[in-house]
């Protein structure tokens, strides 16, 4: 197998030249569940949005050039001849010299093409004494202005939020054509991990990461299939690795990686299918125990026992895969400009990537990152930090109160 | 009722003082599906993580002290007395001048406390050459150096997310409790109001504002209890109001609130308790037909019609309240930095929010905030913006390529 380790920047190169994401079906959503979801089709829209000229305020529909001479010491005035009310087709028609009530939100009567407000008129009995000119369709929404029919709203690969949600509504749609969950497997592998709810046996420790990446897999928009831990045994784990392949679209296992003679994971995920494994070690810190291969045209990825190597390399490796499956644009991941509170050392040769947590430094009004202490394999060691700073294969270190870009887990 | 005009932030503090928000009660939720969920306690370890002495790498255990005239060219040599596996309790106690093979995630033995690297020794059958010496503990994550048991790890009110699920994992737990969602009733008023799905009859406008809000309630961690349209009728109105306030937390109204006779919901609100509405109207552009009430200590909302309006009150002054109801930290929303596209213009005396889209000038290097184009009711005002740009009361106008905070409704 592969005994070179590839740098960081390969590592991706690898990864995208062995994989061309496939579509992964769509099915359709009801309006109110497809918060978050990716949007399969364009959406053009079959009508005008509104589908007739609308009042936008109370007050009263006019010939807007009956008002031109309209003045606050010389108001026209206009013979009301009716009333619109919401949710009403009018049946009038507005002549020369009337006005006609109306709401917020009514169509405007025929032959009207101008609302005066309540507040710039004066009514008398029938008649309304209208104090400033009105331009033609002021406080109208015309029949299409928000929406017209014919136009594509909405395009593939957006993300639908409350504001798109509602522009479906505005169309009548009860629902949306959508891009399915990515289905990703999820297994823990080692003798020494135990499945969290059971007893603690001496000398073993409770499964952290099938947890941790399950929860960061749902984070990205995709469906965790949950296979738990897995014992060091290669037959049961070569039988579990093609249940996982079968049943889901990204493959994802933590440990089982030491050179030990019970650990056959990099063989067993190999002898899934062609071409099997394309790189194994990365010139990373943490994560380099990091295998990727491919069967089936699926990705199946091998990451380090280490929970907080396991949980950094899903997010530089394993959500960018994630993603493309589903249509999500790939972004990057967030960052934000900080001071270095201590001087950072990369480990020779590889990728460093130091933990930091984010520190608001009053005084001179800026952020200070932080490097959160801790064993390299502790779970803490992320759940402590904000996000990290890269320090690359050819620098040996960075200053303390350099400025850095932090490359953010969560928001802050 | 109210007929004065409040200013927007009277009306944040006017809210603040009706209203104390009360636990809305807790639950267990099972760890792979707390993503995004609130913490209700405190989480204290109740063991030592991980629970034994452990090798970080594949290579010998050692005493430290036996090591420390290794160097390269005269190696120290051990005998190589046994070996520890991963998940084993290992019986054998190491003596002075002995080496045992252990892997990544294996418990030292008694007598060892540092484990030498592969590829800083080598094996000649029993006999093991070191040619670096090791300090005491290297390589060997320490009995409870990530938790201790005892420790207080996770606190009150935090978000569940990947690696605080990880942490919870870690220490055997297969639940956690958190705080409920709160249930936000949701509800369109308006004769001319029709529910997505049906026929649109003349005059007529499908329901766009409860499945936006719908969608904004989700968003912001709690469940929409959906009513969808009510027409104006008083008598139905104020009996679907009262079922809201029953079965939820918060209750939201949008539209039926012109002065049209028709427009009941104000009355309707104000009579569901005490202290009943506390404003009714605020110097806002868009938004200013909003109305607040309390009854039984929970908040009624009662938003324009107007889709873009409401899901923007929705957005600065219920979605604080929703997040006050289930712990979440008030986070305020996210702003960007950026150049004004055109001059903007405020409404007279009222704060105003300008929607704009945010567009990258390539040769300057900065990004723009060009004003979005549309009717002011129109949801696609909304759809088409990243955020929006506040001009004060007290301000005419921001000029054109001006610096201004840009608040943001969506990542970008």
């Amino acid at each position: 197998m592969f005994r070179k380790l590839v740098t960081f920047e390969e590592a991706k190169k690898i990864i995208n030249e062995n994989f061309t994401p496939l579509p992964i079906g769509d099915e359709d959503v009801a309006l109110l569940e497809a918060y978050n979801r990716v949007l399969k089709d364009d959406i053009i829209s079959s009508l005008d949005v509104p589908s007739f000229d609308r009042s936008t305020v109370d007050g009263y529909a006019v010939k807007a050039e009956d008002t031109f001479e309209a003045d606050e010491d010389k108001p026209v005035t206009l013979n009301i001849s009716g009333a619109v009310f919401a949710g009403e087709q009018p049946k009038m028609v507005l002549n020369k010299g009337e006005a006609v009530e109306i709401v917020t939100g009514a169509p405007l009567p025929k032959g009207a093409d101008a609302i005066v407000m309540l507040e710039d008129a004066e009514r008398l009995d029938n008649q309304l004494h209208v104090y400033t000119p009105a331009t033609s369709y002021l406080n109208v929404m015309k029949k299409g202005s928000d929406i017209k029919c014919g136009k594509t709203v909405l395009h593939t690969g957006q993300v639908l939020g409350s504001s798109e949600i509602g522009v479906l509504a505005a169309l009548g749609l009860t629902k949306v054509r959508c891009f399915k969950h990515p289905m990703v497997a999820i297994l823990s592998i080692g003798d020494e991990v135990v499945t969290p709810g059971k007893l603690l046996p001496a000398g073993k420790t409770f499964d952290i990461n099938a947890y941790s990446l399950s929860t960061a897999i749902v984070e990205c928009g995709a469906k965790p299939v949950f296979f738990g831990v897995a014992p060091d045994d290669k037959v049961a784990l070569n039988k579990t690795l093609t249940t996982m392949l079968a049943s889901a679209d990204v493959v994802i296992t933590s440990g089982g990686v030491s050179i030990g003679p019970h650990d056959y994971t990099s063989q067993s995920i190999d002898s899934l299918g062609k071409p099997g494994v394309v790189l194994s070690g990365i010139a990373v810190k943490p994560g380099k125990p990091t295998t990727v291969a491919f069967a089936q045209n699926k990705p199946i990825f091998s990451l380090p026992g280490n929970p907080s190597a396991a949980l950094l390399m899903f997010y530089l490796l394993v959500r960018p895969v994630i993603q493309s499956l589903c249509c999500r644009d790939l972004t990057e991941i967030r960052s934000i400009r900080a001071f270095t509170g201590a001087k950072l050392f990369s480990a020779k040769g590889r990728r460093t990537f130091v933990m930091v947590k984010l520190v608001l430094d009053a005084e001179k009004g800026r952020l200070i990152a932080e490097p959160v202490l801790g064993s390299s394999g502790a779970i803490t060691l992320l759940s402590d930090a904000d996000g990290f700073i890269e320090v690359m294969e050819n620098q040996q270190y960075i200053n303390k109160d350099e400025e850095v870009l932090v490359k953010l887990f969560k928001q802050i």
